[in-house]
């Protein structure tokens, strides 16, 4: 067992990259990923499982087909599996995002901004 | 799907009992909770699920037979299924559960600090 905790302000200062999320914390199957978003994401679902994001710093717009959904730091939100969405910052904004491990940021698309599932920081 | 983002300092304030998880969220099987601790909770393991602590507000420490584990604000613990573990707050902590749903507490002990696994706020 790890001893130490895991401080999300010292693991986000660690990294720069856009659009490219970070494994710190694993939770059964399920993983806790580190991410920093700026512009506009790909459409796209997660075919077999929920999406949480919550916001640490900045804010972010979760788009779907039919609304836009803002989510400010300190806010969290579930995107149900198989819904089709497109996330996008105007500014660099700060997420922690939990997920089944093995979830691939684009979903069923393959994109330049598809990311590896497995780096963690 | 819910069309509005989760504020967790809103639902903070929207309860005041220490010990007593509210469920905000819920991806695929897992339950998110917020909670205030202070004080001092009870020995206890979780047989089949790890348990993630993601402190919000002030401190708390997770006292484990070995070792004392300090989590501060920003900061998240993993506590690893089956670990005899406590946790204990000087002053008022806020914090974020994420784990499956379902899981009581108190683990496998029955106490006056258990509470319903199924409250929502």
């Amino acid at each position: 067992m790890n001893r130490q905790p895991i401080n999300l302000a010292r693991k986000l200062d660690a990294f720069s990259d856009h659009w490219a999320p970070k494994i710190i914390a694993q939770m059964n199957d399920y993983h806790f990923k580190l991410v920093k978003f700026e512009g506009e994401f790909v459409w796209h679902a997660h075919a077999d499982t929920d999406e949480v994001f919550l916001v640490l710093e900045g804010a972010m717009t979760i788009h779907f087909r039919d609304t836009d959904v803002s989510v400010g730091s300190g806010e969290l939100f579930v995107v149900p599996k198989g819904v089709e969405h497109k996330t996008s910052a105007a500014a660099e904004c700060r997420a922690l995002i939990i997920e089944r491990g093995g979830t691939v940021n684009t979903g069923q698309v393959v994109d330049a901004k598809t990311a590896p599932d497995d780096v963690w920081i």
